[in-house]
């Protein structure tokens, strides 16, 4: 079966079927990667307004999502501690480090690759939050799922404005449209290790 | 004049009077250098929940702690703005790093220091938003710094449950008194430039 283009606006392809069979037969090792990915998503925020202190728009946005990021980790750890999962670490799957690489070293590039790949990253939990909300067999966390895909949405939104912000749109449409690819294109293969971006 | 006990009780001196009458003179450009201090104080949270992601008492702890400085981040931005004080880098006096140079580089003596080192720089921190909060000409002002004041005396109180948590009380004692002094030590000379650690 050839990919099905996605019906979230900027990512190229939806998730393959595997992943949510995956992740469904692997439920508390997706929660456990899932609070890291909630931490991480904090630490990128927080490291943007650290790269960028004099960046107005940028610094007030992210805090907002550093904040909500830190609190959605707060909320997946309360999960792991009521299902009694420790919070061990876990080999991240190649997908953060792959969308990394994409980013070029020099600015103003640099800047804009990183809020274009943060972008497709949320868009991507936004996608796969919502997959598991709709699939996941414990009704209550299905729902705890949906409850956090919203903020998901708004957050890919925010990195893409914040790119509009500081950039042409063209050169942002043209930027996204080739690390959607990218983005597309690592997950092609399903990870055989169950993560959130597996 | 010789240096006056503190009255906070894991300082070993407090603050100079010099210290006040310079940061009253230079009331902006505190505010600025406050920013920059909360925004590190979350960084400073958040990286010791990424080094030690599996010590659940530290990264439940921190997690309430970096919330709490992004959104002291934000009050003091929203200050920034209402002053019409633009965002900008200012170079930090060299307490943090002359601090940071105490920490010893192998564990477990590196989470040691580091959570003391945070202790003594939110007691620090508490202290002095104090005499912001006593001393400060704009009321509203003055009334702002005291109602952070209380949060970072939580603050410091927070780490140092966590390095009594993780290593004995001795242990903790007697190396919160080495580094104590050298904070004070570090403190003794009047930064020329005003900053909330000058
Ligand atoms: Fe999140
Ligand atoms: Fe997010
Ligand atoms: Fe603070
Ligand atoms: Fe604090």
């Amino acid at each position: 079966m050839s990919p099905r283009p996605a019906t979230i606006n900027i990512l190229k392809n939806c998730t393959q079927e595997g992943w949510i069979e995956q992740a469904i037969a692997n439920l508390d090792t997706i929660l456990l990667d899932h609070s890291h990915c909630e931490r991480k998503a904090a630490g990128v925020a927080l490291n943007l307004m650290f790269r960028y202190p004099s960046s107005h728009a940028l610094v007030r946005k992210l805090t907002v999502i550093a904040q909500e990021e830190l609190d959605h980790f707060e909320q997946v750890n309360q999960w792991l501690d009521r299902r009694n999962i420790a919070l061990t670490a876990l080999t991240p799957p190649p997908y953060g480090k792959k969308l990394s690489q994409e980013i070029r070293p020099n600015e103003p590039h640099r800047l804009l690759d990183s809020l274009l790949v943060s972008a497709l990253i949320e868009a991507r939990s936004h996608e796969r939050l919502g997959l598991l909300g709709e699939h996941c067999p414990d009704i209550e966390l299905a729902k705890f799922y949906r409850g956090l895909m919203a903020s998901e949405a708004r957050h890919y939104g925010v990195y893409w404005v914040l790119a509009d912000t500081y950039f042409k749109r063209d050169i942002v449409e043209q930027r996204l449209e080739e690390l959607s690819m990218v983005e597309s294109e690592i997950l092609s293969t399903l990870h055989p290790e169950p993560r959130i971006h597996s």
